[in-house]
């Protein structure tokens, strides 16, 4: 038996290309006493993981080179040593890595169910994009009944749930997304009040015909002229939410907001957030989140594509859009 | 008797010219009942003057071309008619506009003493200037003992005040302003733990130099650069109030802060303010800050300069720097 991984090999300058990662095979070593040797069957693909490989001071330490490359992941307990935290048949997420097999004494990981729900979506709505959508629009956001929400990236994993989670609280939701297929996804099968296709019509049009009274909350996973067109709209005491900047991710230089004194004008805010920092209520949202997709309130989409050979050209999706919801690699096979 | 008024002739693209306001002469009309005659002493000069003259939607609706142009004052009341709120002689400050003589129906005015403090300063520390900073630092900043509290346009009307109150609430405090005299000023004058001269010195590296541990609250005044500058060194749950842009008023185009996403990595917060929105605690802060002066902890400069001629030249001293503290243009001496 033995793990391929993909390594990181080389910083990218701009978007990464095949060389920055490289697939190495290697032998499993034995477990030490009180590990676990994991079998993962689900990679999580996320826009975070491109700043983790700038040797940039962040939120976390970048991903060595030379290491495996930092992913969450979804997959099977096959083999322990000794007193664990987990047995052999459980299934674990956690930060397994871009592998096939992971070796851990477990901290990090947590035990999911496979009866409560499909494993690929406890890297999804049920893992962190998840907890990143509940947080980020309930806490930082401090949604309330009635605002006027815009997100950005709307049918991605993190925007999906956040439009999802304000609509339920009473909020009237608008998502931009790019292409017919991601809007009316938006509308017909989420509930969103409306879309905006960045592709194919004027955002800031769309935004005066979609929130003719303005914006209480923007939730951003994109930056760039998206910000600046939302920044436009901002009712009084509106908040901006920065989540991620995906259109910026690549660049050489980031695109700062010029509309930024809009925050002046209209005595609003504009706030970072690092789901992390929520660790300690994880279980509060899962719980909240569980019900809601029991109650049919919350839908989530895997958009998974296969082998650990075509990582690079999957990650990719994340940053040409071609794909929708939640994005996912399957390694392996659960037999 | 004649009235003196700076009228708003031109919208500026960019600089204001001489061409943007033009002098004239006019006759005092007689006051109708319940109006007052206001012989304006001190007009307030401030940056924010120079958005009012855009035709664009703020926080206030643009000056009007053709019509006096707007601006804080002080004087004194000469004239009534009939039953006002004033009666002659008294002091009063309110939204005199740059001229020599305002007529009022005393809506919008409030009664100064000259005996509590020189008339000038109620457009200064005791006016929007040193309201802006009390709020702007104690609720928008959320200010907090221990704090390490950057501050831009540090010796200007708004930013000398912040910094004092930071201090005396037991902050740290480190001011940017321009020129190796105003620097002087903010450290041995007004007890700022550290200075940095914009014009002679790398930012960056008075930040780091001063500020070895990280920024907790950068109160902006002037944007561009330095706002981009203070971004790097924030610290976990900084606060960057956003009180003005003075370096991108004239600007065709606004510099938007590149290192934005300094706020997520640090699940920091970028708010704006205007003070208005504090109009009914300014009583309250009107009675700490005279407090604090009495004590000797606070301490304040009024740069006043003559002549409603020289109106557009006293101005451009906001741009220039050419000034220290609150700008004032004294139009008539009180006899």
């Amino acid at each position: 038996m033995k793990n391929k991984a993909q390594i990181l090999v080389k910083r990218p300058v701009g978007f990464p290309t095949k060389e920055t990662w490289s697939l190495e095979e290697s032998l499993i070593p034995e477990l030490n006493s009180g590990e676990i040797l994991i079998e993962n069957h689900y990679i999580s693909l996320d826009p975070a993981m491109r700043g983790w490989i700038n040797n940039t001071r962040s939120y976390i330490p970048p991903v060595e080179l030379n290491s495996v490359m930092r992913s969450g992941s979804v997959g099977k307990v096959i083999k322990v040593n000794g007193t664990t935290k987990f047995k052999i048949g459980d299934y674990v997420s956690g930060w397994g890595g871009v592998q096939l097999y992971s070796i851990s004494d477990g901290e990090g990981y947590f035990k999911v169910d496979p009866n409560k729900a499909p494993i690929p979506k406890y890297l999804g709505i049920l893992g962190m994009p998840g907890m990143t959508a509940y947080f980020g629009i309930l806490e930082v956001g401090k949604l309330k009944k009635d605002d006027v929400v815009l997100v950005s990236g709307a049918a991605g994993a993190v925007g999906s749930i956040v439009g999802q989670i304000a609509k339920l609280k009473g909020a009237s939701v608008i998502g931009i997304a790019g292409g017919k297929e991601k809007c009316n996804y938006l509308t017909d099968e989420l509930g969103f009040d409306g879309a905006i296709d960045y592709k194919n019509e004027s955002i800031q049009k769309g935004i005066k015909k979609n929130c003719p009274k303005g914006i209480d909350i923007y939730f951003d996973n994109v930056g760039g002229e998206i910000l600046d067109d939302a920044l436009i709209f901002l009712r009084r005491n509106a908040r901006v939410v920065i989540c991620g900047a995906i259109s910026q991710y690549n660049s050489m230089e980031v695109q700062g907001p010029k509309n930024y004194l809009s925050l002046l004008v209209n005595r609003a805010s504009m706030k970072g957030m690092v789901v992390f920092d929520y660790a300690d209520r994880y279980q509060e949202a899962f719980e909240n989140m569980t019900k809601w997709i029991k109650e049919r309130k919350l839908k989530s989409n895997e958009d998974i594509y296969d082998g650990i050979d075509n990582f690079h050209q999957t990650f990719s999706r994340l940053f040409s859009g071609k794909k929708l919801g939640k994005l996912v690699l399957k390694v392996i096979d659960d037999k």
